[in-house]
């Protein structure tokens, strides 16, 4: 078995998977905490801490942090979801031990010098304004935010302007002792490493934290809504979102199917009907993502002033009709995409070290993939119209719009067409 | 040896690498036309081309189409660039010969149905408002239009919306007689492939067509210029290019790696002085990108409409030191990082598939990697100094600015403190 899963003492978790014919690795700390632990007075401290990483330990600058990585060839970056705040390198088989040691001191011992709070802030800012422009970014924060009033997992990730102008090294120190404990640290690894080698190397570094509890956030509440930001744009842009299953929940892989059927690929209904039928778009996808106690079939399209009470109105005929007439080519077809997927995702080394992390802290194990093929095997037509049918009977939809939206049809009026 | 190129008597080229413990393969037809083999009233039509290949041949549908790929787990996707049109699919190893078959008809037996013309349209439309909505997009064009002022490469690939909107069957059925001719075609495959078997397939499919003469387009002029589009935006988005190697001449590695050195990774110049150091910017990077007679080191920064004048000057300013004080560090780091850059990226099938056409296209042969490492590891500091100076000795500068930019300096102002 090349997959090996080690726990240390304190919680903290080492797993790693090796890949014959690979000469590079991919490696880096998933941290069990995101935007939606914060408080909302917190909100953005999640992103800000990722940030500050990078800025400089007691050992080594933040020149010296890239340096060390880029002088072996290597890169190092982050990113932080609302669940997740993952920190990760890919390196060359040799040079393992040093991505290791550098994610570990970023991670652990982040210096937060004052001057380096002020600098990064302003970068923050700059982040924080090219989402803002660009419409396909930023209408998912706003579609997120009303599917999820007033709740953490609502709120947006980058946080508003003027929180992230606020912080200061207390209110980073406070999220990392509130959050970063090792029993939410997943070391995760792939592609040229050794398990072995690596709990030994990961032993002194991480083996002397003290654990904490763990502070559980708030349980989602989807609800319908919506938002309209009129503007001077070239697109209408249109997203909707439906509540879906968690990743535990018995029906995730025939959301899945469901959503790949509807709108995940070429050959998908709403690609087929509103772009390939009507070219009212260049881009409309539908996917299903999930979290922990909730989850949303996500519908974006972007099209014309003109158009976008059309394509409105067909998203919804398409959403409706699946759950009537789906097809089981269509249900075989999707189920296809997603199994050819999974194999050649874990083709990559950084794509595999990622669902090795998710898949430990979703099921505190890692199931092989047999166990994932045969899930989706499962899904047949019956399943994903009586799973489409069910999620329309639920909670309604929540639906975001930016751009020159002056036509668009109401969220009343997309709901009656739903329910019609 | 795994790699293995055949020529068919036409012309035509097959280019394929194994790759061992992968079950997953990348094949795809690469044409050597692109943008800049249109004529002015042709602009577009490469692009439009590209899209119509997936409207329905003689024997499939465009439904058909992505189906036939969906329906085995696979993908199939496309994009025009100023010199080349590539059409991909990735599959696992036994859809091969599917993936191979759909390509060749897309390719080559597209209907061109005059109402699939008018559908398509309206998508391209959408496509090109897209483009206008994405701040960090569009500058590259207005950018490139500069570099290349009223010349083919310097032209958009989407085209403009006003030539979109007249081309018929005629336009697009001239493009693919005067530039898809067998000679200009490569096939290329990397993962779970077999030489002799897709050769076996593709003579067939490939070896009756005619080879025609090639028509090259006009040489590339660079010439130093700026554009300016003041808008409501929340950053002033900010490019800047200057001319550099083509693919093929001696200093085309020392130039990617003065423009690594200088904004390809966390280390570098760029990133240090105006991120880390200033804060001024989220994203910023140089990159040096290569055509068949020409090539243009291109920096991009988003920033804020206050911090646009320091921005831009620093830019200059860090470009003239580059020239003076490059250490052999920084040198040695910009190497590493290419050449495990080049590693990694052969351990994806789709990018090794897209570099042996590339290669291909370029050298008439496909350099071993050794020869890539070794004219890395030859760019030394003085050799990195030396084209830095000549570099800013040549042309001059193209500009293009964006967003809230009234206080950004003139082209003037740049190019007198970079002389100075």
């Amino acid at each position: 078995m090349s997959l090996q899963v080690t726990t240390l003492p304190n919680g903290f978790r080492i797993v790693t998977e090796s890949m014959p014919g690979i000469e590079s690795a991919a490696v880096g700390l998933w941290v069990e905490a995101g935007a939606r632990h914060e408080q909302e007075s917190q909100n953005g401290v999640a992103h800000f801490l990722e940030h500050m990483a990078f800025k400089g330990t007691a050992r080594r600058s933040a020149l010296q942090i890239a340096e060390e990585i880029e002088d072996v060839g290597g890169y190092i970056n982050a990113y932080t979801s609302r669940e997740m705040t993952a920190y990760y390198a890919r390196v060359l088989r040799a040079d393992v031990p040093l991505a290791l040691d550098v994610l570990a001191d970023i991670v652990l011992n982040p210096a937060f010098e004052p001057r380096e709070i002020e600098v990064e802030r302003g970068v923050i800012l700059q982040e924080i304004g090219q989402a803002l422009d660009t419409p396909d970014d930023i209408i998912f924060d706003w579609l997120q935010e009303t599917a999820y009033p007033g709740q953490p997992i609502g709120r947006s990730i980058l946080g508003p302007s003027a929180r992230v102008s606020g912080f200061d090294a207390g209110d980073l120190r406070r999220f990392v002792t509130e959050h970063y404990s090792p029993g939410q640290m997943i070391l995760s690894a792939a592609g040229a490493v050794d398990h072995d080698v690596l709990v030994r190397l990961a032993e002194p570094l991480f083996a002397h934290l003290t654990p904490r509890p763990r502070l559980v956030p708030d349980t989602a509440r989807f609800a319908s809504g919506e938002r309209r930001e009129m503007r001077g744009l070239e697109q209408a842009h249109f997203a909707l979102a439906i509540e879906a299953p968690d990743y535990r929940a018995p029906d995730f892989y025939t959301s899945q199917v469901f959503s790949g059927a509807l709108g995940g690929g070429m050959s998908s209904r709403l690609f087929q009907r509103l772009r390939e039928d009507r070219g009212l778009c260049y881009t409309v996808f539908a996917q299903s993502g999930a979290y922990f106690d909730t989850g949303l079939i996500t519908i974006y399209a972007g099209t014309g002033a003109e158009e976008i009470g059309d394509l409105a109105m067909l998203t919804i005929d398409e959403i409706k009709r699946a759950a009537e007439d789906m097809r089981p080519d269509e249900v075989a077809r999707a189920r296809a995409q997603m199994k050819a997927g999974l194999l050649m995702g874990l083709e990559s080394p950084s794509q595999r070290a990622e669902r090795l992390a998710k898949l430990l802290s979703i099921w505190g194990r890692v199931p092989d993939l047999s166990e994932a093929i045969a899930r989706i095997d499962a899904v047949d037509v019956g399943a994903v119209r009586a799973h489409a049918a069910q999620l329309l009977d639920k909670s309604g939809i929540a639906l975001a719009l930016y751009g020159p939206i002056d036509r668009a049809p109401y969220l009343s009026a997309l709901s009656e067409r739903l329910a019609a």
